[in-house]
């Protein structure tokens, strides 16, 4: 199996993502707070990259049905129902709705893999469940860290590489220089993924604006086993293959 | 002392370089060949990121005072004098020429920091050198990694992660996730810088059309001695700071 990693999306766009099998990272906060909501019941998730956007998708749906989420600054838009805290996505608030969900790096990353073949969310929350769904589906992955900005982010390193990690503990990996890397980043900080988080530029950027308990939330290994997929415009948890493959031919 | 790294020039504009101290790398090759011609005497390089630029530039020069060197797809240019092998730019060749240089990520690298206030060319050639340089200028320092493709390069990052390390052994250094990144990294590699770029991606490339024998070159830490240094466009040997301060004003 072949891995490469991206650390970040400059110079990707949706051409250049199209037809390949794509997990997207964005630890704190958007894809963590992804598999938070859809394990609580969110019906779909629609992430967009601006706000005007999102209020214009909202327009279109029944107020009772939906819910605007996002950050800018990390802190929730003015107007919306939601911010980008994992702890605000409980089942009371989300269960059966349809999220309009705009961040600052995660959710144009999403926006950006459309046209792959396969999309999935990613995060240290449903790392099992994501490595078992990359094996089961086979194939070359490309890892698309959303970073911070534009730039690198340590935290998104750090979760592509025990991902790769612990793909190459199941099947031979083939990777290059950005999956060598983020392999010995995950080496490094896998005793405290948590204290890494404290390090980071983000997580020291959320923990003086007031969300420093999302980094304990954000590096809880295996506590939301989930594997949500784009599908089209949406984000929704992955149906299991004999479901979604289609019919094979019938011989002319 | 505050420094920052970019691990690819993806995003970075002449504008972005503005006003800033940087230190542009690329290991193999671009930045170590510009080392060695200006130890061997070079009058000056003058770098720019296309082929058509380059040979109109040397069609202003005097066909004996220049050379046209360079490379594509790591091999010279179909008509150049020279590749971007370091051991091409032997003392016999380059001495007192001027050498208009044109190569697929470094040369572009460096084209985009021609507004930076300082900027200097590294490499593990020049290692202690540059360090000392940093140290002497002090204040806020970028290194601009050229990567590979505007992708991630384990080797300049690797040589990033050096830098920061020998200027932390001389005076605090506050740095970011890519920072911090690049330090694991050399912590990792520094027992066998050769062995690092033989598992790099661009390591392997060259090894595979003839250049393996760069790949040690490359890796000789501290054995090219020399400060280059960005002056408009072109880089020279840098001059000592008592010959190139300005004169203060006189009181008026």
């Amino acid at each position: 199996m072949k891995i490469e990693v991206f650390f970040s999306p400059a110079g990707v766009d949706e051409l250049s993502m199209r037809g390949r099998n794509v997990v997207i990272i964005d630890v704190l906060r958007a894809t963590s707070t992804i598999c938070t909501a859809l394990r609580n019941g969110a019906r779909e998730i629609i992430p967009t990259a601006d706000i005007e956007n999102a209020t214009k998708i909202a327009a279109n749906l029944s107020g009772a049905s939906r819910l605007l989420g996002g950050e800018r600054q990390g802190k929730k838009i003015d107007g919306f129902d939601l911010g980008n805290s994992p702890s605000e996505y409980a089942p009371e608030r989300v269960s059966g709705k349809t999220i309009i969900f705009t961040t600052t790096n995660g959710a144009g990353a999403i926006y950006k893999c459309r046209y792959a073949s396969t999309a999935l969310i990613g995060s240290f929350l449903n790392m099992s469940a994501i490595v078992n769904a990359i094996v089961e589906i086979g194939g070359t992955w490309t890892i698309l860290c959303s970073g911070r900005q534009g730039a690198f982010s340590v935290e998104d390193a750090t979760c592509a590489g025990m991902i790769i990690s612990q793909v190459q503990a199941l099947t031979d990996v083939d990777t290059e220089d950005a999956g060598l890397t983020a392999v010995i980043l995950y080496k490094n900080y896998k005793r405290s993924i948590l204290g890494m988080m404290k390090k980071s530029m983000h997580g020291k950027y959320l923990m003086s604006i007031g969300f420093g308990d999302d980094l304990a939330l954000c590096s809880s290994v295996d506590s939301v086993p989930v594997v949500p997929a784009v599908n089209g415009v949406e984000v929704k948890l992955r149906q299991p293959a004999t479901e979604t493959a289609s019919k094979p031919e019938q011989p002319s």
